[in-house]
């Protein structure tokens, strides 16, 4: 038992939404962190190398459903030592760490870069796009702070030709000194005899000045599945100000479409976390998206009335919950 | 892993039923109490406030199922301290702790008031019925042996109107006072714009004589889905009297329908639990539920033959079993 | 806390899989060992007795998949004494344990023995045909080195006639002295009244000379589903040999159909396992399976090209991978 440590995010919130006519009242999970029950260990090997496994499962607290009903966040084994980080397995893509550059750290229910991403279908966020199942994933230690991500992911398709489509690809570099930090990153879906390949790049910047973060990013989404020879932008900042015992979150952040105006979305919160503890933070916050008149990013109240789809509304989205970490 | 106690319930018993002429033999899990497996934990924020999370999920230990395959029993994060419990997730309904007047203690195995509850659609009882997904529940401190449990449900329903169409609500006045334990349960489940709300209650009490605990109650069903205008009553008596090491349980109870003698349902158990130690329990009893000619209530054997229902049968169920629990 | 000890094996390998015209490369899991995260735990009874439990699920590393997803190893309940174990749950059957007569010890990625029972649909092998649901297991003590191992397992057929086809019986013999290991199992699937009981039986033994640890086995397997009248046949021999800090595993089996030598199947394997430490060992192997022109066994890659199934192509499997137990 010593060999492993149970550890986890319970988190879960009540949450009112309205989309149109559509409204929701109700409780959610997962409002500012992805609720998660993981079972992790390492061992020393000698020679400063260690064995490392994680195995992580997606929990939805509101709901009648099992240890990653939902699926797996991460599973993995791996080596780690002076060369840096090789796993197998199931694992996060560089994608994954953007949420640095996020003002709500890549909250759920709160953060307009993930509105955003999922608007333009970027697998670029701290979402399930950036986990990647059948994966070789190296990162390499950090040098005067830099450090590369670099992670392969196999879609095993088990076929005479065309094998490598939508095998999947992510780079990442960051950049970590005193009250700065910055990555790069890529990802890319192969597109195989098909298509092209889907190719996404974002620049992410964190700032601490003291009396407040200032965070943001820039991002291209390039042949998305549907939308080939079409480049989408999003762009999103934001700041993080201390306030009494908490903290202000706030952050806009715009989806540019290479279609035309019609299909921008624009994104914004405002949220507040007090922390109880080191453990368990209070959250509220409210999030709108307001779509252009051709698009539907709807977070908790659905963009469907009688079956039919509703475009270029806004979605207010107002959360109040509790994140306990253990 | 300091913060994470793991816990849980392996149960497991060989049992035989019979209903007109089918038989059942084979292994099941949850004979006396429901196989679970949990994570929990607490931690302190002071000011006597503390943050509580439970994460709990249904094992079928007989079957080839994963954890929480069969659902989750409870999920939640609360914060509790002198104003009483609040929690937000899935949630046991006040309805749950009636296993408190049974003298089975809610065994899925051998309880006639579940058993009746089943067969009259109630949602009053230990059993699933009782567990509510997207909930917030309020439980009060004792006041002089008082205390009272209120829980809401939001089904989510993500339309524009009746939005609270099976919505569920829950309310439980509990009295503890030395060798006396009563109770007054309320559920309902909204019926919307479609149907009436199906509503609940149940008066139950256990006494503790020393030579022998009685318990009982008495419910009462209203406007079940399906039997809208008909309002069912379920009584049912028992005791626990100590006998060597162990105890004998037996109880006895009555669906009394709306819709005549016909539609009544008897069940009765008599059975013996053995405890090995503080945490291991062995345990026999036979059930047997007597159908009026119009009902098919039954627990191990089919009611079916060749597809079709067979009605007005006794159920009779014999089991053998352990439950441990860690 | 202190009553439950989480335990389990994160193995994960890059594959490289070739039949025909197909192949796959990628990762997988379980390829030494299969994958797993357990729970079990002990509690002494007084006078020689013991409550046990074990709630043991698969997993899949490589997937988007949860605990137990894949279903579970074993679930059950046993008590444990002078009298040896009785146990009722999810239980593996006496066929598992011939992985000590296998130079692989039963690795799914590496075994002949295990590709060789699959392609004869044989459940006397270390992998799932020899978990048995809703089971009852008796295993004795051992007497100067034998011992007993009998299960049964009822497939909870609920009707009134023919209840008993599908159950499943298991009977081990086992006997264990110094450098030698020898075993003889029988497993038996029920007909009932529609056909003939699958009957398979295997002995097996291992010799540890020091040098090398010598293996094999040879068994039947009579009557299987949709194969009456046949009989098959398999043998198969290997050996481990300590080589450097590691060892090298070299087995060869044949499977000797019944209807011919165009369904016989040959397999065999060259492996290097490493250990790291006690808990981490690194490992890499080479397994052919050569199919008779009318068989199709393969293992990473697929034996079906455009939707139709290949017959009679060589099957060649390169895996590196590691595996850490905790």
């Amino acid at each position: 038992q010593s060999n492993v440590t149970v550890y986890g995010v319970a988190d879960t919130y009540f949450g009112y939404g309205k989309y149109d006519d559509n409204k929701f009242t109700g409780v959610n999970s997962s409002g500012l962190s992805g609720a998660r029950l993981g079972f992790k260990g390492s061992e020393d090997l000698g020679n400063g190398l260690k064995a490392l496994f994680t195995l992580e499962y997606t929990l939805s607290l509101d709901k009648n459903e099992g240890v990653g009903t939902g699926g797996a966040r991460q599973q993995f084994v791996a080596l780690q030592g002076g060369f840096g980080f090789l796993g197998l397995g199931r694992q996060y893509a560089p994608g994954y760490f953007v949420n640095k550059y996020d003002a709500t750290a890549g909250s759920s229910a709160l953060s307009p870069q993930i509105q955003l991403a999922k608007a333009a279908k970027a697998t670029i966020d701290a979402g399930s796009g950036s986990r990647f199942d059948n994966a070789i994933n190296y990162k390499s230690p950090s040098f005067g702070g830099l450090s590369v991500n670099a992670i392969y992911s196999f879609n095993e398709t088990n076929q005479d030709d065309d094998r490598r489509s939508n095998d999947k690809l992510g780079l990442g570099l960051e950049y970590k000194n005193g009250p700065l930090a910055a990555g790069l990153t890529f990802q890319q879906i192969e597109g195989g005899d098909d298509r092209d390949d889907q190719k996404e790049w974002m620049l992410g910047a964190a700032y601490d000045f003291g009396v407040a973060t200032v965070l943001g990013s820039y991002q291209q989404v390039k042949d998305v599945i549907g939308k080939a020879g079409n480049t989408d932008k999003i762009v999103q900042i934001g700041a993080v100000v201390p306030a009494g015992s908490g903290k202000v979150h706030v952050a806009w952040g715009k989806l540019d479409a290479d279609q035309g105006s019609d299909y921008d979305v624009k994104s914004w919160v405002l949220a507040y976390t007090y922390p109880m503890s080191k453990r368990t933070t209070l959250y509220t916050g409210f999030l709108r998206n307001d779509n252009g008149s051709l698009t539907k990013q709807t977070n908790l109240a659905s963009n469907k009335i009688d079956g039919a789809d509703v475009f270029g509304e806004d979605s207010d989205n107002f959360v109040v919950g509790v994140r306990h970490t253990f």
